[in-house]
């Protein structure tokens, strides 16, 4: 079978991408185990070159890359050439870049969005969809801290308006038989590696990515400020669990809210004094400097989203902040 | 001011334009009140002589019709030609009707709710905009028979979904300023005039409707089944209401559950016996042969929606089922 991973080239995609390759199989639309030949990522800019871990010819599936603009219905159609295919979406303008160019979120995420579903459902054969969505379909001053699969979706950006409206499609597509949906509905996940992106969360990876490599990190929130985080690694297990779940055990509604935490600024930095003092890392500075936007934005989400489903399903939670710090200087430092 | 009515030949877009048409004005953009000049009717199919209650020239506002697909862009940004101009979007595929046409239901629901909502942004005068919702954004087997403005919106009909995400579209283009808009989530309306529609529902009116006129009813459901209802004397009157709200007294969240009350199959014949018996009027008889997608359709919606801001904002709740009855003989036999 081929997995095609939309916004494939970006963090989470390239981590989804790795741990399929390892595991050399996925269930197919049949919801049996098939070998997986062909991953396919796609993204608005690919590398000219081969990503780094990318097998040489012959071992395990072939990965390819494809550049293209996901809100043009005709590409995306191309891109679902198979029957045997599962999709991973995670294409998506972020939090605050959706804030700066509305209509730019609108293209990506809700028309993309909807031309992705529709690629999939043209094949008639009810594929694995697995879409990624956010805990920013929550906010509002009114917002309960803990929220459960009953509370309503309140978005306070874009971003996050087109990310719930992906949960209703998802879960509209897959009552009618079109696709086989699943959504996973993350928290901010950390520790993103690389530089900087356009989401309000971007400093929730940036109090840790930037001190462990000697940079200064400028925090735009204060030190009492809480996140609701998940570490990648927990995350990509969560989406392949997900992928691999029967889906009378995900039942209707479709989305699940992955295992996840908050903790506050203050707790951050000293799980990462922690680690770094362990593995003898002078860290660069944490300096201050507030974003009222960002605490804006950030400030509108929940602190906690009842996981039980996920748990259920067999997704992953993070064992403690350290682990994941740990974990981030082995694959990128 | 213009006021701009999508579906606006339908029974409800008929009711708003001859209420707007009695008052003569409406508080326009900048919340002031002003004349209303024009009343265009916009729907896809429109009829070629006048409506009966449309007054004669140079008598209060005039009122037009215009024909056309509301999901093509250019038509619809054609319509919103003033910066004075208030819209009632009402143009939908209904809930039976978008079941067994997906497709369409997208496509006028969907793009087309993003045409007028685009429409209206294009003047820049943030202008009062009404959307019709539906009770049809709650659904499934879980859902507590009581909702309320907390309540995760969990369609089981693709004209559910589509309402849902129009309310999710109506709280952030007014969110980013772009419209003053409001949202009417309406219970079940009764008693429509003419001939049955495709809405699942429909039965809710034709038990009145039919027999009231010496014909039969084939009620779908069973007597014990319940259904939230409203009479259209409070529906129209609320879209007025909300309408003519202060937006601060809406808050954030723009939508606004019109007041309702569910009964029982077998309340409503009773008041219908009751009224035709006051009235001296024989009834049609009502069959019975119940019809399982409609149960299922109909069952799926919740008995009970929170309407306090609805009335905090005045609009106008029924007395019970008789009145409403009275009412439509009053109106319409």
């Amino acid at each position: 079978m081929k997995v095609l991973i939309t916004g494939g080239c970006g963090f989470l995609g390239q981590m989804i991408a790795k741990a399929i390759l390892k595991r050399g199989e996925l269930r197919g639309p049949d919801g049996k185990s098939a070998e997986v030949d062909e991953i396919q990522l796609f993204d608005h800019l690919v590398p000219v070159t081969p990503f780094s871990w990318v097998p040489q010819e012959g071992k395990g599936a072939r990965v390819t890359t494809a550049a293209g603009d996901i809100s043009d219905k005709a590409t995306v159609a191309a891109l679902v050439d198979r029957d045997d295919v599962s999709v991973f979406h995670l294409a998506s303008v972020v939090s605050a870049g959706g804030e700066k160019d509305f209509d730019m979120a609108m293209r990506v995420n809700l028309m993309g969005g909807l031309n992705i579903l529709d690629a999939a459902r043209a094949r008639g054969s009810a594929l694995r969809l697995v879409f990624s969505s956010s805990l920013a379909v929550f906010g509002g001053p009114d917002l309960p801290k803990e929220v459960d699969d009953w509370t309503r979706h309140t978005p306070q950006t874009t971003y996050g308006m087109t990310k719930a409206f992906g949960e209703l499609a998802i879960n509209d597509y897959t009552r009618k038989g079109f696709i086989d949906g699943r959504t996973v509905r993350l928290p901010t996940i950390v520790i993103r590696p690389g530089a900087p992106n356009a989401a309000a969360s971007g400093w929730a990876s940036g109090i840790f990515r930037e001190p462990l490599q000697g940079k200064e990190h400028v925090l735009p929130v204060h030190d009492g400020f809480y996140m609701m985080l998940l570490g990648y690694r927990s995350a990509f297990e969560g989406f392949l669990a997900v992928h691999e779940a029967d889906g009378a055990a995900i039942g209707p509604d479709r989305t699940v809210a992955l295992p996840n935490k908050a903790y506050a600024v203050a707790e951050m930095i000293e799980a990462l004094e922690r680690v770094a003092a362990e593995d003898g890392i002078k860290l660069g500075p944490i300096t201050r400097k507030r974003d009222e936007s960002v605490e804006a934005i950030c400030g509108s989400w929940p602190l906690r989203m009842d996981d039980a489903k996920a748990r259920s399903l067999g997704c992953p939670e993070d064992t403690d902040l350290d682990s994941v710090i740990r974990g981030f200087i082995e694959d990128f430092l």
